[in-house]
């Protein structure tokens, strides 16, 4: 049995959103299942004394232009958010929560979510459109929404933000597999040479 | 008659590196030139407010890691060099000097400086493995050690970093042709598209 590919990422980053629409069939070509691990630069960055891309002198219009560029050179859908960054704490809370109480929803839910702000330029830093978007997958409404006003998903987030960190993650999207490290989209060329080959 | 494609990088960049020994062939498949620019990623780091990655906590480690790989993955020699990052100002300046007095000398220099620094660890922060290296293309040691000596050759570095930066490069390796910008070795395949397609 092959390890799982432990797939890094934040709901607010694109590129991250890139890598949530290719992982899947990466790893279903190599016969590997994945783990996904919603995180929050926010701590990362701070840890690493570095800030959003679009913030940074000169990097942000070169960033927000790459991204639609990047989006267009794969054929994927992209839509600039109007608001951008945001923060993904409560979509990141909700699928912890997800993945303990209804598993099956979880990665659902977590396209969805990342649909929903990079292609509908929905404000998902909101609760009840975190919420609603579970909703619409079948989950319950009620119990979701006092799970996030609880603070034992806050420290859960917390923790998994530290278990990252601890394992090297500091970006997203961010892969971890059989040791290797690989961070950012650009890096799937050489993950799926590794996970073919098992050496790079 | 196509524009010629401007390639910014530093002789400390192994990743300009990397993008030295592709960048002539990719230009030559869409019959293109290729303008060499050598900067100092120093200042640029300066006004974008970040630092040199292997400085960078977490980032350090795995960029290290990243490079030897990458190298690796693309069939490029590569060897870590023991000193590093290291100062390029004299390898720049010695190469806007040949691009003034003996134009067809200065990419061959280029090449080998690159060459020497990240295969062989010699350690071309110094003047004299600098002037060596020139002297072996059959450049004239003392006229380039004299030039490297005198504030002229230095201000004409010092303005063509202010210019790079006025275009927008924050990165080596950096691209910019036909209005369009590509920051990264990372982003070779989308030159190359652009290139082929005349879009993106």
């Amino acid at each position: 049995m092959k390890a799982p590919i432990d797939f890094y990422f934040d709901f607010s980053s694109p590129y991250g959103y890139f890598g949530s629409l290719e992982i899947d069939k990466l790893a279903a070509r190599y016969e590997r299942q994945v783990n996904w691990h919603p995180v929050l630069l926010g701590p990362v960055f701070k840890a690493v004394g570095t800030a959003p891309l679009v913030t940074i002198p000169m990097k942000g219009d070169y960033s927000r232009h790459d991204m639609q560029r990047t989006a267009r050179f794969h054929n994927m859908l992209f839509t600039p958010p109007s608001n951008f960054p945001i923060g993904s704490q409560v979509a990141a809370r909700a699928m912890l929560w997800l993945q303990e109480q209804l598993p099956d929803k979880a990665v659902p839910f977590a396209r969805t979510i990342y649909s929903a702000y990079f292609t509908e330029d929905i404000d998902i830093s909101q609760t009840d459109k975190v919420v609603g978007i579970a909703a619409d997958l079948g989950v319950d409404r009620v119990a979701l929404a006092t799970a996030l006003g609880e603070q034992d998903i806050k420290d859960k987030l917390k923790q998994a933000i530290d278990s990252a960190m601890e394992r090297g993650v500091f970006g997203s999207p961010f892969v971890i597999v059989d040791g290797e490290a690989f961070w950012g989209f650009d890096r799937f060329t050489q993950l799926d040479a590794f996970l073919k080959n098992g050496k790079i």
